[in-house]
């Protein structure tokens, strides 16, 4: 069985520079925390709580003082109020993308733009995103989700930084025919769209696709769930113990790719582990 | 047979203003020009000759004086220039909506944006247009006529007034991989829009589609491709004079419909001839 990895697998620019300010400030001492999981990957925050003493809380309520880092996906406006009343250190690691987002959000409100975010509602980062805009800011992942929009005099949109070209696009789409103006902002993120492009051709190359990364992970899940829509036998794992033998019955080429939240010791451990079964 | 017209058959708002304004303009006599025909409908501006007058031609250079009557496309601004130059009384009957388009594009330019209009550009409309840009504005009718453009900063969209949403939503989905910015405004008018869906619900429920409107209306044939899209017994005409009994041969329901720029007497001249061979 021949092993294949995406060049594009695992953590992105984003996630490395915030685990990166986390441990840089972890070397300083005292209390560290971060609101929420600092990425959507347990292997990883278990590895930061275990050797760098940085403890994720879900909410600023529950830390007693001292450091809290922002994690990549940003933070809504109301966190970041709350921990600086609280006193906390703030160190923000939001992913700069994820940032200029958030600032577009901001400027289109105030130039009177009804905004439009495309991306899932639940996401923390699209939370954090909506929380720069006004109260009836719309989020949708599909033009479904927009069927009862009225019709505006100019819309604006922005996307979650992992979601696809063609949802944006439909997006948009529809837009156009409910203002005259729409204002279209692609922040979606190279490194997103370059991984899923890259799995897709290799989705179409091989037996078998291994995705590798947090189940709670949804740029991890979108990556499988585009793999499987061209190779059904597509498995997402979060770590090697997983790997079932029986998936590589009659598998010639296996591929591997990762989600962007994917530390590479991960990746490194199934990739040894499916070598193992190659040999 | 029975004979069904589209409620939406015939002059736009913008045609008939223009025709308005240049039979208003013609009571008060005097040397009376078009650059080129005021419509795209030879009948009615041969009517508008015999008996008011109004004599289209080519350039500005041909004219001998007297008064230019800007027809419903609009012009290029260095038209516009020479007509002053020469001392022409100018009777501006550009459509609002036309008049709107150029002004967006002029205000694209001096915000930066690299322009893409959505047309045909050879399409008087489109010249004028494209004339309140800069010299390296695009025109483009289709994806396919975009590949050879490069990545650009921030990208403004307009549309003549008579393209597809279609068209003009699959041209900025193509733009949203070309730029992080991307401006649209929704500038094809809703009568041309209100039209084609009526004409091809029309044409859905008939046997055959007779469309009525000058061989040279861009909006007319548009008009006549998306009826034959769906019913391929679809007529283009331009007076009743064409019309082939033979066409109708176990036709039980007839539809008609006509362009923009088609007179209502047109439209009745086919629908009194139609209604003869229907008895």
């Amino acid at each position: 069985m021949e092993i294949i990895i995406a060049k594009s697998a695992g953590f992105c620019f984003g996630v490395k520079r915030a685990i990166t300010i986390a441990k840089e400030r972890a070397a300083s001492g005292g209390e560290i925390y971060t609101l929420g999981p600092i990425i959507h990957n347990p292997q990883a925050v278990k590895r930061l709580a275990d050797s760098f003493n940085i403890h994720p809380k879900k909410t600023i309520e529950e830390m007693r003082g001292g450091t809290v880092i922002i994690r990549s996906h940003g933070v809504k406006l109301q966190e970041l109020g709350a921990a600086t009343g609280k006193g906390l250190n703030i160190v923000d690691a939001t992913c700069p993308f994820v940032k200029k987002t958030q600032d577009l959000v901001g400027e289109l409100t105030r130039e009177g733009y009804a905004v439009v975010v495309v991306g899932e509602k639940e996401h923390p980062e699209v939370q954090g995103i909506m929380s720069y805009g006004s109260a009836d800011i719309i989020v949708a992942a599909s033009v479904e989700e927009l069927k009862d929009m009225t019709r505006k005099k100019k819309i604006g949109i922005v996307a979650q930084t992992t979601q696809s070209q063609e949802r944006l696009q439909a997006i948009v789409s529809f837009c156009l025919t409910m203002a005259s103006e729409v204002k279209v902002y692609n922040t979606i993120c190279n490194a997103t769209s370059i991984r899923q492009r890259e799995s897709v051709e290799l989705s179409r190359t091989v037996d078998c696709v291994v995705v590798v990364g947090g189940k709670n992970s949804a740029n991890t899940r979108r990556l499988a769930e585009i793999c499987r829509s061209i190779q059904p036998r597509t498995h997402h794992i979060e770590e090697a113990s997983e790997i079932d033998p029986g998936w590589f019955e009659g598998v010639e080429r296996l591929g591997i790719t990762a989600g962007a939240s994917t530390p590479n010791w991960i990746i490194r451990d199934v990739i040894a582990k499916l070598e193992q079964l190659a040999a």
